[in-house]
């Protein structure tokens, strides 16, 4: 099968691989019909993730259909049309029983990190009960893909986490998918405002089309000063965090309310300053969180009820074949205007 | 009357001054019976708190007698004894209507900061219904005293914001008054485990005392190292930062457990170093506070239940012609043991 292969910093190929074999009686193999490149796999070519060695299959996102079944897994059935999760889960651990999935001893976030991934044409899902979800028929498989990792991470770590509720403010620091995927999701819950912050104006475009109900560049203008005057100078209730490096999570600081929340969903490669000196006595919470895809279920009948459309953060498709096109594409999203490259595997 | 008085860093003396009058409808002026010294009020002299000013009454902690009451003031009657809360709030301000009286708009902590304090024969109560509580008959005095703030802080900014839960554990950094004020109300909730963390081997003697599971002298001990040895190397579900420094604050950070909390108490002059390259996929929550005193009247019922005893924090008893004396051993902790010290006003 063609599966796109890491070979160290900087370096990944499309490759011939042999199809993947069951080796525990709670496996799946499900064949890959769509799947998607995510900002982590970028992280991976970068060298910034040592637990994911060359010779690895990438990807974490995906849908397809169940093509073979260990003995032990049971409410599924080869054929079955399915949502693979990012997050590997055994649903018996100490940290499943407490629906933190993403801390799974056997599991958590493996695929295409300390296992091969989805950006294959088949891929082996350990844990499959807990890890894969039936689709109920009638929803647009390409929606579904969002559902994988950005919606749930989105939703989970920046909106759950973050407390949005009716009549709040929420900022949102990073207009990338992850960003509008909080604020696609933020909107459930009837915020009076979402401020998005950006320094790319397209971003900012597409995130006045998704909802926001202001729009900052803070390239050009005082991201401070434009939050502050928005909110009669008190500040975001809840401030989300969608970029990961310390400027931006140093300016969240700066924007968040007495009693609100700082939600980090960036991924930090260095320390940063707080602010302690300034905080301490403001009554916030920051909080931080690999995704525990808790939300998936709820995320499937909001889709199915057309509460939102993940297609919306689709902007490019390509054939598995082309995947290294994609893969340009996405990593050079301020020229081609990516937001989510869709990769059709079969 | 007698106050001690604040006369820019470094100084204060025992003066004499005018009894405070009524100013408003809303306010009572009590005749404060038994007052206490706060490490807040050391910040205060060192110079760190600009919003006192010299000449200003410190204290912000005691309990006395409504000597007289303003016209606009219910449910309080001269003569009524009465406990004074730190945070003075006005109970009709957004932030009142959500229970964070600490930043009431025309309160929060104002008493021996914004306005004249505690440390005196009297003392004017702004916003006095909802800032005073009238003390139930057969309460002990010197308990309430340590309701005032220490209790409600320790309980509300390390106990509740750490969500201590039966059955998990709870690492302290710091056994001072407030580190100690935390373990006695944490206890509350059954948590597995207390370890208390502390270079003052004397302090730890008392957390010993006070119920303390563990603990832990990070002068001569790899603190990191004993708290991942108590949790087979889980790390603290709660980790309570009593302390205000940086390293303390680091050392909490490399303590939490996934999925655990952060909570800060301490005051912080300064920034420090937050490592989201290792928490930002730990599932963690820091949390800081302004303690708000809900917990006033749930902790006044504990103590007359004698669910906990606050006079244990009490080491020594000074008249407030002593008051000079008071502030050397208070200040002196590591040489006079002192935990609290007891000023009768009258």
């Amino acid at each position: 099968m063609k599966a796109l292969v890491y070979h160290g910093p900087g370096k990944k190929s499309l490759d011939e691989r042999p199809i993947p074999e069951l080796t525990a009686p709670t496996d799946a193999i499900v064949k890959v019909t769509r799947t998607t490149i995510c900002g982590t796999d970028l992280h991976i070519l970068k060298g910034d993730v040592p637990t994911c060695e060359p010779g690895r299959i990438l990807g974490h996102e995906g849908v397809g259909i169940v093509h073979q079944l260990g003995e032990a897994v049971s409410g599924l059935a080869a054929g079955d049309h399915v949502l693979i999760s990012c997050i590997t889960s055994c649903g018996r651990c100490d940290y499943c029983r407490r629906g933190m999935y993403s801390h799974c001893t056997t599991g958590g976030w493996i695929l295409g990190n300390r296992i091969d991934g989805t950006q294959a044409e088949y891929v082996r899902i350990p844990h499959a009960q807990s890890s894969l979800y039936r689709i109920p028929a009638g929803l647009d498989e390409e929606a579904l893909v969002m559902l994988s990792d950005i919606l749930p991470t989105g939703f989970e770590c920046g909106v759950l986490n973050g407390k949005v509720q009716p009549g709040c403010t929420v900022a949102i620091v990073g207009a990338g998918p992850i960003g509008l995927a909080a604020l696609l999701t933020a909107q459930f819950y009837s915020p009076a405002q979402i401020i998005m912050i950006d320094p790319d104006v397209n971003r900012l475009e597409v995130a006045h089309r998704f909802g926001a109900t202001a729009c900052v560049d803070n390239a050009h203008t005082d991201a401070v000063a434009q939050v502050l005057k928005l909110t009669e100078s008190v500040g975001a209730d809840c401030v989300i965090e969608a970029v990961g490096i310390p400027p931006t999570f140093e300016l969240c600081q700066q924007l968040v309310a007495p009693g609100g929340t700082i939600a980090n969903i960036g991924v930090h490669g260095v320390k940063c300053d707080l602010h302690l000196e300034q905080l301490w006595d403001r009554n916030i919470a920051i909080t931080t969180r690999l995704v525990d895809t808790v939300s998936t279920p709820m995320l499937m009948k909001t889709v199915k009820a057309g509460r939102i459309d993940p297609t919306r953060l689709i902007t490019h498709r390509f054939r598995l074949g082309d995947i290294l096109a994609a893969y340009e594409t996405f990593s050079s999203a301020s020229s081609t205007r990516a937001l989510k490259v869709l990769i059709e595997a079969s």
